[in-house]
Order: C-alpha cells, then sequence, then structure tokens
C-alpha cells in the first residue's frame, strides 16, 4: 500500500444556488481542485463521486457517468465510481479513491462531492432526507431525523452528560467560524440566546440546533505522496481513512448518545496514523444537528462523556482557544450541508489548514486534522486523518 | 496487489417477488452465498452493495448500512458501501470489492446487489429506469431507454451491420439457457418467430426484445487467493476487474453502433489477465435489450463488426455450439434483470461455470470467463474475468 497525498483542493461556495444546475456546481468544484493541483485533466486516471440522491433531487441517476462526461474524461473512458452512504456519501467517496491511489489501481483520482436540494418544497426534501433512515421501523412510522436527534438529546440532558445549553452552543461555535468563511452559506455570528430562542424544531432542539438544506460542491485531487511534488509543493499526507457501520435504526441501540461507528472508525484511524485523539489540532465533525456535535467529539475521543458540551460552551473548540479546533469551515450548520459535498468539504477544509492556506480561520501550526462524516443515525461513518508535510 | 479469489456464490430466484422485502432478499442472496464459503459471518470485514434505486423504488437509501445491519454485521462495524452506476451498479460493485481484497484493506469481503422493483407501476418503474440516461437532454426530452436502443438497432440494420432477425435471435438464445436455470424469471424456450411477432415497443424493438422487470438479489464472497483453501476447495481466481466510462447521452457519440467504454474495460481486462478474447470459453454481456447483446459480443472482441448476429442467429452462442457461450444463465433477458441484483448475479454464473456447478448448462472444460456489465446506454461498463483453478 502506498501513501497517498492530497495535492488539489476546490469547493463552490454554499447556499441556494438558484441560477447554477447540479453539472455546473460538480465540474466547478472540480474544475477549481484540478487548477490548485496544476493539472491538465489528462493525468486523472480515476474518478469517485459522492452523491445522497441526485435521482430524488433532481431526477439524475448515474452521476459518475455524468461526471465523467461533463468534465471531459468520458473521451478517454475514465472510470467513474458514485458511492452513496447517506450523510456519508462525501466521507465514503474519498475513502474509496485513497484505497484507488494506495492500491495502485489508480494514480491520480478527483474526488468530488455534490448536491442541489434546494429546487425542491420542504416536504419534498424531507422526505428523501428520511429515506436514509430506517424506511420500514423509523421513517416509515413517522419520527424525523430532527425528532431522532432530539431524542438523542433528550437522553443527554436526562443523564446529565450534557445541558440544553452546552448542546446549543455548538451552533455558536459553528457560526462563529462560518463568518470567518468565504464560502459558507451563513456568514453572521451567533449568540447563544439566538439558538436557545429559535422556533421549535422537536423538542429540545430548535431551528438553529438543524443545519440547513444546501446546494454545493467540492472536490480533491489525490496522487502517491512519492509523485506529489511533480504536481505541487502544497500538498498534505492522507495517513488513516477508516470506515465503520452500525444499525440503520437507532432503535436497535444500547446506548443512544453514542455512536459505536464513530467510535469503532476513529480507533481503526489512530490506529492506521499511529497516533491518538490528543495528537489532532483541527477537526471538522458532521453537525448536522448541535446534538451530534458534541457526541462526535466524545467519540472521537478529544473529550470524555459528559465534558465536551462543556468545552464548546466554554468556546474551547474556537480558532486559538484550545487543544482542537473543530469545525472552522462553519460546519453542516454554517457552511451549509449539501448532502453529497459535505464529507468532502471537511476533507478540503483540513487540507486548507494543513498547508496553512485557511486565512482568518487559520489553525496556527497544525500537524493533524481529522474528518468525521457520518450518515443516518451514524450507521455508516469515515473517520479520515491528515497531516503536514 | 494479491490475487483474489471468489469462495462463495448465491442468488436468489429472479422474478416479481411480491412476498419478499428487500432486506429479506438481499439477506436471503448474502447468506447462501456465505454458507457456500463455509463462513460463520464473524470473518467478514468489508461490505460492498450494488444498487440503483431503492431510494425511488421502496423509498430506502443507505442501502449499504440495511445491509450491514440486517446481516448482522453492524455488531462488529463492519465497513459497507453502496455503489452506483445505473444498471452497471453491480457490477461496480464486485471491482470495487476485488479492489479491497487485492490492496489488503480487507481479508473477506461480501458482495451484494439487490434490487426490488416490481412494487410500483410500470409508469413509475420507466421513470425511474431513464433517470439513469441524461436528465437534461434525453430522459428530460421524452426519448426512453426501448426508443435510444431502437435507434441502435435501426442504424445497424441501415448499415447492414446486422439485420432485424439476428437482432431478435439474440433473445431466443437467452430464453434457451433460461429454460435451462432454476432461478430465471422465464423459464421457456422461444422461437425466433415470438421475438419477431411480438407487440411493438420503439421500432424495430418488440416486447421481447427487452429485458423484463424484476425482483433479486445476488452474492459473491471474495478473500485473497491464498487463503482460498482455508474456507473451500470450490472457488475460482479472478483475474482482471476493469471498468470505462462514456458520454452519458448517445446524442454525443460518434458512431451509436459501439460502446467505447466496453471497447476500453474490455482492452484494459484483457490486458490486467494477460489472454485475449479467443481465451473466453463463457461470457455474460448485458443484454438489456437484444442489441446490446448483439453489441457487446463485437465490443468484447468475440466477433467482428457484422458477425455477432449472424452466430447469434446461427445458435453458436449457446452451450456447446461455438468458441464462447453467451448468457448461459439466461441473461438479462430470461434470468431477470433486478437492476442491482444483475451485475453479480453475472459473476455468480461465471463463478459456477467455472468451478463446474452449472448443471444443465454447463459448458465443459471453461477455463476463463467474463461479465461485461453496463450502466445507462454504455456510460459506465465493467468488464471482469475469472479463471479456473
Amino acid at each position: 500500500m502506498r501513501d497517498v497525498a492530497i495535492i488539489g483542493v476546490g469547493v463552490t461556495k454554499f447556499g441556494e444556488l438558484w441560477n447554477k444546475s447540479f453539472r455546473a456546481i460538480g465540474i466547478e468544484a472540480g474544475m477549481k481542485a484540478m487548477e490548485d493541483a496544476n493539472l491538465s485533466g489528462n493525468e486523472v486516471d480515476g474518478i469517485f463521486v459522492g452523491n445522497m440522491s441526485a435521482g430524488r433531487f433532481i431526477n439524475q441517476q448515474h452521476i459518475d457517468a455524468l461526471i465523467a462526461d461533463y468534465s471531459g474524461m468520458a473521451t478517454n473512458h475514465v472510470p467513474a465510481t458514485r458511492v452513496e452512504a447517506g450523510d456519508a456519501s462525501g466521507g465514503v467517496a474519498f475513502r474509496q479513491a485513497v484505497m484507488a491511489v494506495a492500491s495502485g489501481m489508480n494514480d491520480v483520482v478527483l474526488v468530488g462531492g455534490a448536491e442541489k436540494m434546494t429546487d425542491l418544497d420542504d416536504t419534498s426534501i424531507n422526505a428523501i432526507m428520511d429515506s436514509t433512515a430506517d424506511a420500514e421501523w423509523e421513517a416509515g412510522m413517522g419520527v424525523t431525523f430532527a425528532g431522532l436527534h432530539a431524542m438523542i438529546a433528550q437522553r443527554m440532558i436526562h443523564d446529565g452528560t450534557a445541558t440544553r445549553e452546552e448542546i446549543a452552543s455548538f451552533a455558536v461555535n459553528s457560526h462563529f467560524h462560518g463568518a470567518l468563511n468565504p464560502n459558507a452559506q451563513f456568514r453572521k455570528a451567533i449568540t447563544l440566546d439566538t439558538v436557545l430562542r429559535s422556533g421549535p424544531v422537536a423538542t429540545p432542539l430548535g431551528m438553529f440546533d438543524c443545519a440547513p438544506i444546501s446546494d454545493g460542491a467540492a472536490s480533491v485531487v489525490l496522487c502517491p505522496l512519492e509523485d506529489a511534488k511533480k504536481y505541487t509543493d502544497s500538498y498534505v499526507k492522507v495517513s488513516a481513512v477508516a470506515q465503520a457501520s452500525d444499525t440503520l435504526s437507532l432503535s436497535q441501540r444500547e446506548d443512544i448518545t453514542t455512536y459505536g461507528a464513530t467510535v469503532a472508525a476513529a480507533q481503526r484511524a489512530y490506529q492506521q496514523a499511529g497516533i491518538t485523539a490528543q495528537d489532532i489540532q483541527v477537526a471538522e465533525v458532521h453537525d448536522n444537528y448541535t446534538v451530534a456535535g458534541i457526541m462526535a467529539l466524545q467519540d472521537l475521543g478529544f473529550y470524555k462523556r459528559g465534558e465536551a458540551g462543556k468545552a464548546v460552551l466554554e468556546g474551547r473548540c474556537q480558532v486559538g482557544a484550545g487543544p482542537v479546533a473543530v469545525n472552522t469551515s462553519g460546519g453542516l450548520k454554517a457552511r451549509g450541508h449539501p448532502i453529497g459535498a459535505t464529507g468532502v468539504a471537511q476533507i478540503v477544509e483540513i487540507a486548507e489548514q494543513l498547508r496553512g492556506s485557511a486565512d482568518k480561520r487559520q489553525v496556527e501550526n497544525a500537524k493533524y486534522g481529522l474528518a468525521q462524516s457520518s450518515g443516518g443515525m451514524g450507521s455508516a461513518v469515515t473517520v479520515s486523518i491528515m497531516e503536514a508535510i
């Protein structure tokens, strides 16, 4: 297995992009990543695409062929593969791409993630998102993702492992960083009071506990670490890509305040990279709901159970304020959450941080960065670790 | 890269399985494959699933987690990955799984393909299938898959590279074999006259030129070749897995009577395996329409352009009758075409042939077998080659 490097990154602005088509944003992100890597395009011999549900959002399946075609790579018959794992689609696409380069099957791989969600009405969008939960035993019974996350929050509050204020503070942290990211959907810092007083969605969660519906795309280019210098001086090493599954339905878990798949994927990733959680200085975690962000910080080993909420509330997850800066991109809550793009956008942010191009949200002297992407109710989780060169 | 073996295969009956759920058939095929490989299940450290559109057919995304969960493997947090490439979803899942074992990332991998299509009405089913064509430039204009294949057939007849009778005869060949396969959807041999007189779908193609709508699942288990004997004496070697892309839209091709992606994938596969088309004794090709089967035989190098139709019409693709037996399973036309399952079911058939367990449809002394899976209008194609041990 060869070491792998990220040699280019690209991301579109996230938001309600009504004037751009799915294929337009997908190609925009890919072209930015290839330009960033100083590629003409002919070097690329493999494509992996993360997308959750273009088949339902825009009535277009077969996104692999679409991207190969519109990037001009169908001319060379470059193999393109779409993967889906709910919200973790982008994370899984990245892992498959790393595997393709590590194994020697491919030499230069383009990874893309994209989703166009805002062209439908809210009811349709929610129905599509709920189809990543268990259709027979959860979504089919009427429970929504917000409802499932609310149950987790209720349980944490009941157990005394987080307060309502601590949970809500995760959104404050995300918006603090989103204000510093020119590509974020929401670029406005908010106060705890804004979160606590926002319209109720599923008690105790309110509107500001939930990530928005978004359009957007993100892309990275990979090659063997030993070849990276041929293309660019600005690259980072991929130290680990791990993945784990869990039951589709939350109702089948013994403990709903931890995601076993995050714990398992993190253990595997730390082992692959030969480090521990304490070696990480910057992390992107899957805060589709505030409470999921709090859980992630504990499941990844950054904080013990019951202590992540306190750290976030006290501002210790902001750039420069604690041992690990969390969601410096703005996270899903403020950067936006175009589902298939999210996992790849996390990798983009970590790569930017480790190569020192994160501008106003730069974490000083970061050596290791981590990205955690979660599908459904933590039913598929990827944990990737990158390292500065 | 390690050599890879197929150590177990499993397939459900294909057809209108109204009394079984998606998860039931998926697990049935997987359990059969694991029993066939003498596994308890704890040995499996990776799962890959091919599925085209459960999100639309049964309102369930996140099939990766579903399969991990219902196979009992979520307990060990086994990573599960769903891939989609239209009709080629199963073929691409197989390729990703082979890569996972070859690279050393996984040691024992379960590959599944499944689709549950018949629970919807015909209009809905066709709309879903058409979403693997180009939604903006083809499907959105009203052209169907049958219409696109009819254009190819018209062009071949116009060019003099196939007659209507030759094209139609592909269905006769598929049904001849389907009658010998206990798991086939249609187990009745038909005559050329039946195909020619069947109700018109898109001129010149009639109902018997088109593969049916089906439910079904298929599964194979992979491990490193050097470990195969630990599990079973009945295994085959995977000699090549290649993949290629082409434009999403047929309208962008210079020549619509050949699939460039099949040609490219075949060339890559023969090179990987160190053989030529003439070394293959048994092949499963993607006959979603009769005309696609004829094209495949030419694009794979079994016959020169203009000669495949003659060979099929003369019965030379039947078991024991020519250099290469084609679609001994019954193919998509007679075995059935549950989209995500199809590419994996092809691998099952080739493995059965090469290990000598294909019963009444057994090809004698087959050394090499090939499977070709095509998504959309040949927009994503996989070609896999297996070898008897």
